[in-house]
């Protein structure tokens, strides 16, 4: 049994991991650390855990949660996870970081789109792209695991066998993306409010968005060339899934039949991921509150145009599924571990 | 490995089965039953269980279907279940009826409520009950479960404990509930689309409903004498949940203290069903797609009646869960297998 | 024109105050409060409005607004309206206020549920309770009127006719109310975010809810004698709506049929109020965004108990609507003015 | 009072239609014609509309709806309107036809995307395209109107400005579409059940949509030369509302001022079309039941994108209210008659 931490327990994407960890026949949870609610057992805030988990949350120091554990899972704000990673790595515990810090190998591009100084970048420059589907042999040596952005997770499972194979012309990428709104967190804002959620759909960040350089650097390493992409944002009045919607111009001849082809290739063997058949447009309902990712594509003979499109749940392979299956590779075992489940539909 | 088919697999509580029973170590789903998509695999009209379950739906006979299975799901409208059953009762296949034809002791009240005849009273005499918490040890021995409706498990769970304690008049029970669309069914109906549930609660078959002489047999068992209950079921937008809110009057002088042991006692050891701490009152999202029952009570001083609250999933607890748990009684498995998980929460 | 303030303009209730009086043609609003969003245009908060209103907000003093004004909406928390009321009655300013704060004919009742003390209980006691349907000719009148709360109002529209007859026994009312999330107000908390609250539905204040004691004055003041209800809030994934499920025993034999008219006679000529024919039973989209009541009832012979269904928008008859309604009478103009619209449905 | 008649009443739009001229002062509905719901009265189908609007459903034929009417609204499905719409042209009786047979000025486009012969290409040629931002003059004098779609409203108002400018390479247009569940009627079919669309985004008809020749027609006409699109929609778990969010390659530089000053101008004097403050993007529930079109965009430096978002509510200005502002305009009654009013927000 691994020792595991969590520190930021109590958002949703702590509490996701609190789900899946719970049926994890090798990981046993023994560290949940929470500022609003420390002292309260974790199935107290959320009571959907009510007889399957039972630990209380604390507002323990990093020290005292790296003490404990063999691997620790930070699930902090932006900003907050570098100096708990580079104490973890020194340490030698075993580091998956939800957030934005350490995805970046140059931290240049971090300062500039999240306008914070980066204090670690060379433990941003040596940690691990936690995305098993293009980086699993790396992740499987890793000490430090970025795991992926959300966002970035779907578009670039979408997009990667395009660009690996050199179908399209790169700086035709145009990520239309939507998602539900727990990926907002569970921070009180007017702006997630229900009734202001409810009954909507409006795009945000537009041009703007700081996944749209997790994005570009990702992308550029499939194409091996600079990538820049137009990347939109929109919130859904649903509580979990992403769908992005992706356009892309060829950049030579092909058929459609070849194009399914140079995905099912692509990714032959993966577990969680499925390209649908013909015709068959991935829904997210399908893929809720599971760590699978559904594709399908068409090619529009009138514009020339390739559209994929990609869904996720945003909290299971977009953040906690993703970083348990990290947490699988990193440790041997089998990398379905917990989360080979269909997503929960109807 | 048990061999276990499924009649009429395409509507909702079908699908729900194929979706828990892919992950039970013990069963193997040989036969699925579909007219509407004979021909096609399960995981084509529901993609969600894509690259989790593979069988093709198929317009099969009882008799087919019973000469390949040990144990037949029957998820088919009422009035069509009892010929089936009949019959695989005589082969010595066991059967879970999730249907109302086997659930009344007495076919003439089934008669009076679902106004067609009842072609095998006998049966009927002596299929058992399906809700493991009144009847577990009859299910264990039973070649015929009758599965439990949606509102009677959630009405009486919530009850149970005050009547077999005698606490409350039986003569004043009011129960109003609430239920998610999934309850409808996956027939397309104007009444059941999207514009028409969105943005709205409605009751409907006020003081009618065909569930409400179910709740009255079982509650009038454990009171020991017969029960008349006001039942109002309303219609939600959500797709999965029931939350039932009861309403009774003290038959004597008790303290709220007191009930709440009163429910500890009678629902110790149970796996599923969950009195929630004081004050914390059940939300259906906390048992989403789980098993899981959870229940609290307040005591009004003012008025002396105690208010009870049960939440379940209509779809598990109030069906397809529920019917692998009695599955698992029925063959002496772990009664949780393929069942122990929280809710999707968030 | 009349020249009309807002003190608090930008919680929903204000905001919908905004939107009906936009469109009503003998009122002018000349002030809105606001600190949050003091200098910013109204239509800057709610861009709904973008062209049909412009005014800004301002962190005016009750004096500065009341200079201003003929008639002033009071839009907050509950606690504070007391002085401001007190301040315009004695300059002339008439005054409808939304909160809980002149609701109570006895102060002490006030005090007792919302747990701070009343500072002008003699203003309390000759404030008007703005039932039109109840109070019309007192509202006629009225220097300062207080605008009943949502759940009252739909659960006195839902009982008056039965309790002004006798036709039931007080002492068995129960209201089971059901409200979209807008009731909980803009407030940033973590219980009204969209992730909370979608594909819910849970009990709250179970037995304590402040609207309890506000419905049992006006039904003690039909029936003639004091009243105690149990009354349960619920919270629901919509926006806008409530609609309460009110169980009552009959007091003496009557028919269905007379019950009906008994509500037809009571409500003949109300504009807004429709009992719905036999069968059709209350959808709250059907009132969406309208100052309507629907309603509609059953008597249930096997238990001698009366079910009445009554569906409202929280925030327009419920709130804001009827206060435009109160102004109406206050001022002579037709009732329906501004307010003759059907619900937005689909 | 004009005397108007509605074939196909009963259809969403068809009720929208009925919402809306309920407040119309000039406007007598004297005919809605429905086989499914013949001899219910409108308001037994749509029971909102209970005291708001009384008359009869009938199977009326179109010769008794143009014998009664000056001016009729066909909302049928698309391949039924061409003969009603020539007998009443012929009859003198002006039409508003809100499907797509009339919408195409060359008929071989419509029978190249809808794969039904045209009856009546002449009658197609000379219909005008009741787009009134684009079209107002043609619409003032018009027989017959040809009363856009829902998307085509959304999409083609979005990039007017920038078409007619010559500020974008037309070659380079993507719109990524988003709908509401209205759109797809109030027909019976699985794929609108609330169980199949809630808590789910899907796109559908990629690179097929019917809609597509309909915006390149109306693009190419304000382009000045022939335009194809990328045209994506998506179903949404929302009763109303479509956001378009496009994309363009810039044709020669400009700054993002410049272009909002061109929108500003395009649209000045528009009563319902509105450009949002920079970075407020649309919201759909802001325009939600109304008339209005909400507008903003952002110039991406990076890539040399604009992005333009563009919101309605499908069933009003995507449809019914879009109608009855082109019954205005036909009149010359003032245009905002019965649809000067903002979204019902919150």
């Amino acid at each position: 049994m691994i020792k595991a931490g969590i520190i930021g327990a109590t958002g949703y994407t702590g509490a996701e991991l609190v789900r899946i960890l719970a049926r994890h026949p090798e990981v046993e949870l023994v560290a949940l650390t929470s500022r609003t609610y420390a002292g309260e057992d974790i199935a107290s805030v959320y009571p959907a855990l009510t007889g399957y988990a039972a630990l209380p949350c604390a507002d323990l120091t990093p020290e005292e949660v790296l003490a404990r554990c063999q691997v620790v899972f930070i699930a902090l704000p932006h900003g907050h996870a570098v100096p708990v990673a580079a104490r973890a790595a020194a340490k030698g515990v075993k580091v998956i970081d939800l957030g934005a810090d350490l995805r970046f190998r140059d931290a240049k591009t971090y300062e500039e789109w999240y306008r914070v100084p980066h204090h670690d970048p060379e433990l941003a420059a040596r940690a691990v792209y936690g995305l098993p589907e293009i980086h699993r042999e790396a992740i499987r040596g890793a000490a430090v695991v970025a795991n992926p952005g959300c966002y970035p997770t779907s578009a670039i499972l979408g997009l990667a066998p395009l660009l690996k194979g050199g179908y399209i012309d790169p700086a035709t990428i145009i990520i239309d993306a939507k998602s539900g709104v727990s990926g907002a967190g569970r921070e009180a804002k007017v702006t997630s409010l229900f009734v202001e959620c409810n009954e909507n759909i409006n795009p945000y960040a537009v041009a703007g968005h700081r996944h749209t350089p997790e994005i570009e650097q990702e992308l550029g390493a499939l194409a091996g060339t600079a990538v820049k992409v137009s990347f939109t944002p929109h919130l859904l009045p649903i509580s979990r899934g992403i769908l992005s919607t992706i356009y892309a111009s060829l950049a030579r001849p092909v058929t459609e039949a070849a194009l399914r082809q140079v995905y099912q290739d692509f990714y032959t063997g993966e577990p969680f991921v499925h390209l649908l058949p013909p015709g068959r447009w991935p829904h997210t309902r399908w893929v809720y509150g599971s760590n699978n990712c559904h594709l399908n594509l068409a090619l529009d003979g009138r514009t020339g145009r390739v559209v994929v499109a990609s869904a996720i749940d945003n909290l299971t392979k977009g953040a906690s599924g993703q970083a348990v299956q990290n947490l699988n590779l990193m440790y041997g075992f089998p990398e379905t571990t917990a989360l080979a489940a269909p997503g929960l539909c109807p």
